[in-house]
């Protein structure tokens, strides 16, 4: 391992987390807030912290994969533990453990929070809280790959190990262009959004809040009735819309800006991904109408806000989905297992993963068929190595196995199968609220301060997609 | 396609059938009952189909592929058909779908009854009943195949098409002889357990049936209580010895009566069977311990049986586990999709499959700390091979699909997520009961018509292990 260069980035990243301090304390000195205290002391904090971390005396500058690993994962853990900072200080979430779940689950873009009243607390703390979302959408040491002079060769790993999907394609050659092109268009759709529900009648600070919960499909709010408390169909369809762009992988807009529409028509992970929100959508619509709500264009609207939410991994709720039919909570709850596109902020499974699975299996059929013939694998186009194959397989399987495991641990808390189920699935996925004791109308306040941990691991695990974690439990690891 | 085999082999396995029929038939004239009529009517209607098909004229004994995929699928469903024959005409089911339910139900071995009142049914219909338990364990065709003059090549063909588990290895060179020595170790087992269960104070009646039931890994019973109605330690402790006797590879049985019992000691399946079992007992009896049952040796009781039931896929009961602790139902719920060993009676996804996916993940946890390294992924010390693996993977993977749609297509009949997720796991995976509404105390006769031939459907599905009975879908199968 190389500890120099390990020791070096963390500290950078700590560097970057004390700039966005930044937003949140201006707020809360423009509120003349008590919580102003709180985000000067947690800059203080993490500057001691980071600067001699930053200066550490590195050997070389190279970055092997199992440096980057390292990295990411503490990377991640350090971030989530120093955020907390300002719950804490600021005494609105006074418990370390309950400050650190809701900043993981901020961090991670998972959107389940132990808090019961959000609506009290003071801005700068709800914005810091929202913004977690934004820093860790597109990835936070992809972030500090954009922003920080490069760290050497090795920052392809870093980049792989922090993208979500099977696949990492570098859209330039450079890694650090790519990041930046990445932030530019994470940005470019966030201003959009902003200003669309600015116009909408938001105010600025909370177009802000809700464009940051779901460009990074996160879903923190800052009302307690989640989107629904603004009671408008065109604030619904405009976060709507942005959840599902949000879902789609950032590289498309890239070639979309390059004039390349037709990569984007001919995407066979794109179209798959379109036709499960449509056909979920057009299902719980037929299912529901006549029944819980008075018109077809209010079914019509929870329908696509709940399943562009849940598909997404977002968790905004415009409707108590749990008092739903159980056909339409059914297709809802498979939906947690989707998730949106590979490099999309989304979380889960994701669908690209699916859809290698759905060709592996129409690959076996046709192989009964005609068992001698030799029958590839291909996507867009191009053949699929069995490496990707096996890291597919392996971590569809790994994700239901702690899926299982999971609900298990969770149903010592005695809450019911399908409510540990679901929280399970909800914060393993990134996604946030689930069915019964953890639904719409419920928060993660009632558990355990273990099953919080717990939890915060479960989002941890889902964010850095299993192995980047999975791999410090080898003993091999750890020998040089 | 060769028809003339195809409707010769067929016409074979109804003139079998009509041999079935003799031993209920036989129970019928001994009791003087009003079924004996049903019997008789259905050995008639069944020769009289079955004899000119099995003199249909064909060209050539050759059996590709295809022919034998159409077999196994139009014999099981043929074999269904044919012996719901009993159970409408001696008025025991009127319906012809219910009776279709209970005997697919029945062949396929998974138990789950559409009977409210089964005490009340006469003795032969109670023993046919059961009796296609025992039947369809080990396979109706393989039995053809044992039993009847060598259908020409390609009988391994359908002994693979209708075998459980991905590596189908004949025991001996010849298929005939291998079929024969798999159905002498399964007339073995039975024979024990039948003199065990009569010495243990059943009358050999109702042994023969807990036994059909048992070695078929079934679950049909002759109380409405099932073996809970014995309310006897030592039978419970027979049928739960024999249940996960069941679930072991009879391939096995011929080792260790060859004196290859090293080669059953090293057996990678065989070991995460057994411990499987072992972690679920002990993990159940530690939750429950103290809570719903008197004593220890109660709860450890209750405990194995339920494990040793769901595991195997059996679906007999001692105890309503409807009323356990969440944890308790949560990893019997977890159990449906394990199931025993291939090669054995056992239905679900089987444990060789889920070994290889922990295999699969290991070397990818390798991997990333080797990338360039070959790391093989071995099985009782021999390498799988990629088909292998894609194999299993595409098999777990449709598993689950076909779940989560057969889940929703059930929740339509408004029976929650957990009765309606745990009544197609216990027919997919040939178990029988599950939870809730179709939990230990309750039958599959209050779902609709449609419900119920889509659970039989299911039911076929996962006796045939999917890709069988998925093939007829590829439109390419039916051009030649």
């Amino acid at each position: 391992m190389n500890y120099g260069v390990v020791i070096k980035v963390l500290g950078n990243l700590l560097l970057f987390k004390a700039i966005a301090f930044v937003l949140p304390l201006y707020i809360a000195i423009l509120d003349k807030s008590h919580d102003r205290l709180a985000f000067i002391y947690s800059i203080l904090i993490v500057l001691a912290v980071g600067i001699p971390m930053s200066r550490f005396p590195k050997k070389n500058n190279r970055i092997r994969a199992k440096d980057a690993l390292t990295i990411v994962t503490f990377g991640w853990i350090l971030v989530s533990v120093f955020g907390s900072i300002p719950f804490i200080l600021s005494g609105s979430i006074p418990s370390f453990i309950d400050a650190f779940f809701e900043t993981v689950s901020g961090l991670t873009t998972t959107g389940a929070t132990i808090i019961d009243d959000i609506e009290v607390l003071p801005r700068g703390i709800l914005f810091w809280r929202s913004f977690t979302h934004w820093l860790g959408g597109m990835g936070i040491l992809v972030l500090t790959l954009a922003i920080f002079p490069t760290i050497g060769v090795g920052g392809f790993q870093i980049f792989k190990a922090e993208s979500p999907g099977p696949i990492s394609d570098k859209l330039v050659p450079r890694v650090k262009d790519t990041a930046t092109i990445l932030y530019t268009a994470y940005l470019g759709i966030t201003i959009l959004q902003v200003v669309l529900l600015y116009f909408g009648g938001m105010s600025l600070y909370e177009s802000l809040i809700h464009t940051f919960g779901t460009v990074g499909t996160g879903g923190f709010s800052t009302r307690n009735a989640s989107v629904g408390a603004f009671n408008s169909s065109y604030i619904t369809y405009v976060i709507a819309i942005f959840m599902i762009a949000s879902g789609v992988n950032f590289g498309l807009y890239y070639e979309l800006y390059k004039g390349r529409w037709r990569k984007v028509v001919v995407n066979s992970e794109f179209k798959l991904y379109i036709a499960i929100v449509l056909i979920s959508i057009l299902l719980i619509t037929i299912n529901m109408s006549g029944s819980i709500y008075n018109s077809f264009s209010e079914t019509f609207e929870h329908s696509l806000f709940q399943v562009a939410s849940i598909t997404t991994t977002t968790g905004y709720t415009t409707a108590n989905y749990d008092e739903w039919t159980n056909f339409s909570k059914g297709i809802l709850f498979f939906l947690m297992f989707v998730g949106g596109s590979a490099g999309s902020t989304a979380g889960s499974i994701k669908v690209i993963r699916l859809l290698i699975l759905v060709k592996l299996v129409k690959r076996e059929t046709l192989k009964l068929l005609h068992p001698k013939a030799y029958i590839p694998v291909t996507l867009n186009d191009k053949m699929i190595t069995s490496d990707v194959i096996a890291s597919v397989i392996s971590f569809f399987f790994l994700y239901l196995v702690i899926f299982a495991v999971g609900t298990l641990v969770i149903s010592l808390e005695d809450i019911g199968l399908i409510s540990s189920m679901s929280a399970v699935a909800a914060t393993l996925g990134n996604i946030g609220p689930g069915f019964g004791f953890v639904g719409p109308t419920h928060t993660y306040s009632q558990f355990t301060g273990a099953s919080k941990m717990f939890f915060s691991l479960l989002m941890l695990f889902g964010r850095l997609e299993l192995f980047t974690m999975i791999i410090f439990l080898v003993p091999g690891f750890w020998k040089d």
